[in-house]
């Protein structure tokens, strides 16, 4: 065995999925790392945010998903550095790990653009431990105006989120349904109806990402479902009771959820090289580094240009799934001295969902679904992409609770 | 509404839950009071610390049970007193609640009966977050050997469980279930089969609470399953990284679940009066109050005799449940001016699994039953018995997983 390749896999979100997958069972031994013990499933993180999915839904074993891939080892730890010359991985608890071919899928973090109080009072939204302190922030919101409802005047109910992204409008379309449909019977003492969804967004329109006629329906659906909207505008400063915004408007509240951007890793500062946008690695066609074929770097920590389109890839899990993949498979074609082959990104379309019945997907072509339709078109694939039968089934039972019982079963605040 | 009269519940366990069951829609304003905004399905908490269900399942949002009693008032609030002369309840964060009546269900808490280092390091199991945090530990404790091989030698993969009741025995068969079809394959590098799993018990059987036959039956399906027992001797001390028993034998472990008895929470104290058994309250026949007919008290905390048998009733989740919708009746009793019953428990039999196809189930009138069909029982009526149907078909769903799947797949830890 010791004369096999080694192969290191930093991260294990869609990336390092993605090329777990073209590695499996191949004459090289992988060690795949993560700091958790669990894949997240992102696209549905918002549905453990608002009392929708339990975390177990959303987070899968990882030992679970590798432990049939004879060749691999996977490590709980996290990675602190990469030393490019002495071909080895600096972990937080185990001695540096050496690799002969490395696939860095080490992902972003939150970015908060400086913005006052935005890190000491904001929520992110962007892991799994994101969205379960963000349910049992609000649930503990609305407990505590239950006991004492002088706190409902100092903005205990509403809720304000940063970022018009899908993030953004997901999370807002959830909330105005728990509110609507739970809240409101749950809370009796409190007028959860005086609750307040506001969401912020920079650009003049939400999911700007979409076409026009997808970004005018998103922005009805909201406002049907009492969502206002500040759009054109961005967040001065948030404070432990209030939200400033650029007009001046001044919001009380408690819950500000912020799903404004991102900050790449540090892997370019470990790497020593000049960091691209957001603090991204630059990577060649066939995603590698300059100067190190051995190395190839993929998902949200990359900055890959399409090899067909030469347009730089979005930051997307669909995007780091396929990247993942080709970064495995030429791993392997490096391996077998083959010649590496560029990446190209297949866009299979974005989608966004709104509420019960209501969301929007942009298809390639130039084909586009909104409403029910897109709605239907929205849960069935994210159905299809959760890792795991398990994980789909209890999604089917929780999506068809929620929507022919009209509650949110998770509503309950375990504290740890 | 200010001249109805007014009934305060005091715990949403199994007791509090009957109670609220009595006096739904009744006329009566009633609040209901709790520290969790949850009720706790306390038979399957092992299936949660044994990664089998996700707390979700066994935790029931109490505001979801009761947001249909339309004369019901909910609060999140730990309770700190009950002054019978002012009738009024103290609560950590509201001004005092004042009641016509009162069914007090606070339940209980671990008692470690003074043994040196068990509450500084054993982990009980009489609460969800107590599941969730074994769960945790024990994943943790994995993970942990994975990257540092020399703890495997210091005991890491040793559980040892204190107590061979219903709890112990089950939190057994199931880590011998978790260990030999998942960590098995999860782990790769360490030996999970030298991994100790011990039962001790100061009895001479597991589960005295049975039959001879049954605790035959339990014993030997235990030690089927690799389960170590230490019975007829007690922990003399539990140390950061060792368990001393009475015979001088020192095992090596960091995990010691500690499901050895109870002791009720401070009422008797609040209330001035002189406890009985592990701290427990005296009821009359009709679960009053000796002096107070205005106050009931049922489940753990209660030390009622049963009015057909003269015995002290036992700590179980169905006493609590049948003495708690009596009490429910006897407060409305009361206020139609009625005269209240003395309370017999209907034993309906109880049970314990100690893994697939093996169960124990000791009914009335001398009836028992053990293997497959005890188990098949012992599901069934565990599902009929669990809050809700999206928990009923999400915990059906987990088992059959577990069954054919052989995988326990809520293995992730999130930390918060």
């Amino acid at each position: 065995m010791a004369d096999r390749p080694r192969v290191v896999i930093l991260g294990c979100g869609f990336g390092g999925m993605g090329a777990s997958h073209s590695l499996r069972d191949v004459a090289a031994d992988v060690t795949l790392l993560d700091k958790n013990d669990y894949h997240t499933f992102q696209p549905l993180l918002y549905q453990v945010a608002t009392a929708t999915l339990e975390p177990e839904t959303v987070g899968h074993s990882i030992r679970e998903l590798v432990h049939d891939h004879s060749n691999f080892r996977f490590h709980q730890t996290t990675v602190t550095g990469v030393n490019l010359a002495d071909r080895t991985v600096e972990v937080e608890d185990m001695p540096p790990i050496p690799y002969d071919y490395l696939i860095a899928a080490l992902g972003a973090r939150v970015n908060f653009f400086g913005v006052e109080g935005a890190q000491e009072h904001s929520f992110p939204l962007y892991t799994l431990k994101d969205a379960v302190q963000l349910k049992n922030h609000v649930l503990r919101a609305f407990e505590e105006a239950d006991k004492n409802p002088d706190l409902t005047d100092h903005g205990a109910l509403n809720i304000v989120i940063v970022g018009g992204g899908p993030t953004g409008v997901e999370t807002a379309g959830a909330l105005a349904e728990l509110f609507s449909m739970d809240f409101v019977d749950d809370f009796p003492d409190l007028p959860v109806n005086e609750g307040r969804i506001i969401l912020v967004d920079g650009a003049p329109a939400v999911l700007h990402a979409f076409n026009d006629d997808l970004r005018a329906y998103a922005k009805d659906a909201l406002e049907q479902r009492g969502v206002e909207l500040r759009l054109g505008q961005h967040v001065t400063s948030v404070g432990p009771e209030s939200v400033t915004l650029q007009s001046g408007e001044q919001i009380k509240t408690r819950t500000v959820i912020w799903a404004g951007g991102l900050q790449a890793s540090p892997l370019a500062k470990w790497l020593g090289i000049e960091p691209g946008r957001g603090g991204r690695v630059p990577v060649r066609a066939d995603l590698s580094l300059d100067g190190h074929p051995e190395v190839f770097v993929v998902g949200d920590v990359a900055q890959a240009e399409d090899s067909e389109t030469h347009e730089v890839l979005p930051q997307l899990g669909a995007v780091a799934l396929q990247a993942g993949k080709s970064a495995g498979r030429n791993v392997l074609n490096c391996i077998e001295g083959k010649p590496t082959e560029p990446f190209h990104y297949r866009d299979k379309g974005f989608m966004a969902t709104i509420g019960r019945g209501a969301a929007v997907a942009q298809m390639p072509f130039g084909v586009s679904l909104r409403g029910t339709m897109a709605w239907l078109a929205w849960g069935s694939v994210h159905l299809a992409l959760l890792t795991g039968w398990e994980s789909r089934m209890a999604t089917v039972i929780d999506w068809f609770w929620d929507l022919f019982q009209r509650e949110h079963g998770k509503r309950i605040h375990v504290e740890e």
